[in-house]
């Protein structure tokens, strides 16, 4: 039963929203930010894992939203799951109906040692107003609104270990007007603010322009906030290095965010190809398949956490062919990676 | 019925809002600003003494909104009461079903000679966009608007004498992000421009920071607009002086907010107490009853105006227990002092 | 069928918007700003001279969408056609509804060889979000999407030469706040990098104050982009003069706004009278008729561009009487201006 708050009859009967009750989880340590890496709760390095799944309440409507879910993933080697949060689903599902799903997630994550990154989950530049399609609308004041009230239900919860702010900030090269990298910093300083006076013990993630790709700005005006940590989404397409060799892939890389991974710790939220003519083939995720090992022995080799896209049948690049999660190609690579460890 | 401006068949048809037709009231003097005080149309000093009722459509789904209501807070010996205006309600009724309701308000005030202060009742930092909880939110273009078009309908009537620009005021700690004095005058000054604009019969009432409590910024960064009120909250947890004398409680709320009455008029539009365990007891509301007199005889002293909170059986601290208006403790006491005027 | 793209079950299923379909469209030459004047494709000066017509989604309700009108225009000598989209129309009925009225026009206007001027119809100040009506109530987001959206699907499309960014802006003496030149001219330049983004063939067209008649801040803080030009809509009664000679009357039009004319193109895209008591006589467009022929010489002999107010029955200052397009007196007088040429 969908509650619609603008609506409701008697609105001065809308109670509190409520924390989420951390006695029904079982212990789990805490992921904190130590120089550029993570640290678990005994003070030893960290590497986030694993991969996104589709929205909660895309998974819900079609009947896929269960724990058995969050066990394949486990049973593939993840010791994280990226949940990705469209901003249309979470005004058309409510936020109270919403958080009943996140909620499912935590006990479920908690249940099987897993830990989450929850990502607010909208493409275009923010300050501006404009987005790459009605899915990822939204605005300031909703965005604001949304990590307020995220961040008050899961205080103390250490399974949800990150809070992705804003999962592709993009100008798309004039599209959606012009982006300011020391605006965008200022407003994620803001959520962070909002973030950090309800729960210091979660890891704020903060993107680059370039949908989420360039990291450039951040050596000279990094965000100036302890604590946090930096993402990049390196699909192949993004660097185009001509030859194409592994050794100018990697400079192209290192250039436009690696770099980052010596001062600050970084966690790669996106990444995964499909052949040319594949499912779902679409720039800049097109690839023959030699990025799988690029990419992995690159960011393995800088302690460079990672989720690959996507858990999904439907969203590519899909790791799975259907629900009885038969693999892709790339659903073969990172399963076995993931088992190795 | 209600109009939903955005979904109207023919939005080309819908009229332009007209203004209150005055001719229906009879006359009642307009209250202006002189000094640090009030003043009648004859020149004398003026004190606001009331109380709040729940907003208008709230008692009307409840069964509770008629003149009646007004005809017994004026056996209570109030020369004025305030009327809070939620913006989940003016949004929920549409603002055309909703000032039906405070035209019955000014019709009913006016003939019983009382004078109404209306309050957008909000709580929150809105600049940032963040709110204490669903019933308070809204936006600085919806602000705006609201005074806009209450500013246009509402034009030399004298019987609303005061327009509270804004309940309660608060960053909650950082929990609605950072507020800032300088911006939050500007932002006032901009409503009262619009508001001027349509009617300078009117008193504009500006609210400080911790909840409309702290007055602190205003000696130095004053309101730079001709007319208008300050407003504070006086709950008797806002001070916290330890040992809790008189002198203490009266010194603190002296550096508070008291202090700004030797130079501009002051209105506490909520004040009011109920013991602990008692009804709706919650901070800072709790207090054993020596608040009362204490409040009072302060405000009394320094020509404060003032409305208490709240002549309702359901919103604490109550003034009444049912709607029969058996009194409460605070019922008692504030019900004695208005009838001594 | 109406889409609601809030409310879509499967948001994740709604297609990206597709660009209109050139191919459907005979040829037809684009136009273009030279210097202070309009250039068609093969560089000879060109004049825009036509008419309004009510909302595309007003005449579709009334029955009266359809190409004959289109062609009834022609027949009175348009080769402009100006679209006014009232923002409360585009949300009502959903933007993927209202484009398909639009890309009706096109292929319409097309088919008899006129061009369109798009205008997005608020009045009002909008970054300070306060409008004269609700119809034109919008605000800066949906303004910016409204031009990001229209510039897609557009692009390429020579029939519509013009997007009016914004109707008529004006503070209204204050009751919309204050306007701020420099604030507005930085609006406009980011709607046309948004529009220029997208399309470099068609001419932002930028509105002063004053209800887009005051231009008198053009040439000492102009639009900082190229290919664009200045609106004014000068009624009868915004020029003031006494005795009101005629050559008073233009002293006082080339003061405002007609100035500008030796140095910026100028679209005079609303201008019309009606007689003292006749059908919505209101101001500022009440006139005994002397003002058809002094505006029509005023505006030719600077090669100024126009199209008259309004070839509606309803919308005042009208050109016909009725859908038999029974002419009124203002009607008679633009038919035999427009036929001349
Ligand atoms: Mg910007
Ligand atoms: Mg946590
Ligand atoms: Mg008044
Ligand atoms: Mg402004
Ligand atoms: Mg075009």
């Amino acid at each position: 039963s969908k509650i619609d708050l603008e609506t409701i009859a008697e609105w001065w009967n809308i109670p509190y929203p409520e924390s989420f009750d951390t006695s029904q989880l079982k212990t789990q340590g805490f992921i904190h930010v130590k120089g550029n890496q993570f640290v678990d709760a005994s003070g030893k390095h960290f590497v986030f894992r694993g991969m996104n799944i589709a929205s909660p309440d895309k998974l819900l409507k079609q009947g896929q939203w269960k724990k058995s879910l969050f066990a394949e993933l486990k049973d593939w080697g993840v010791n994280t799951i990226r949940l990705p949060v469209h901003p249309i689903g979470w005004r058309s599902s409510g936020k109270y109906n919403y958080i009943e799903l996140i909620d499912e997630a935590v006990v479920w994550a908690n249940e099987l040692g897993i830990y989450l990154i929850l990502d607010w989950h909208s493409i275009g530049y923010l300050p501006n107003g404009l987005f790459q399609h009605p899915m990822y609308k939204t605005n300031v004041q909703e965005t604001m609104e949304f990590w307020q009230f995220v961040a008050a239900r899961y205080k103390g919860v250490p399974t949800i270990a990150v809070y992705e702010i804003f999962n592709e900030p993009t100008d798309m090269g004039g599209k959606a007007g012009t982006a300011d990298w020391l605006e965008w910093k200022a407003f994620n300083e803001q959520v962070i603010d909002v973030i950090y006076a309800h729960d210091k013990q979660v890891i704020p993630l903060v993107a680059g322009f370039n949908w989420a790709y360039d990291l450039t700005s951040v050596i000279e005006h990094p965000i100036e906030r302890e604590g946090i940590a930096y993402v990049s989404h390196p699909y192949p397409q993004k660097a185009k290095p001509k030859p194409r060799t592994k050794d100018a892939v990697y400079a192209s890389w290192t250039e436009k965010w690696g770099h980052v991974s010596a001062k600050y710790p970084i966690i790669a939220t996106e990444l995964g190809w499909v052949e040319e003519g594949g499912f779902g083939a679409h720039i800049p995720v097109i690839d023959d398949g030699s990025y799988g090992p690029w990419i992995i022995e690159y960011m393995e080799a800088r302690n460079i956490s990672w989720t690959a896209w996507c858990f999904d049948p439907e969203w590519s690049p899909t790791m799975i062919h259907d629900w009885d999660f038969k693999p892709t190609e790339q659903g073969k690579f990172f399963k076995k990676v993931l088992q190795a460890y």
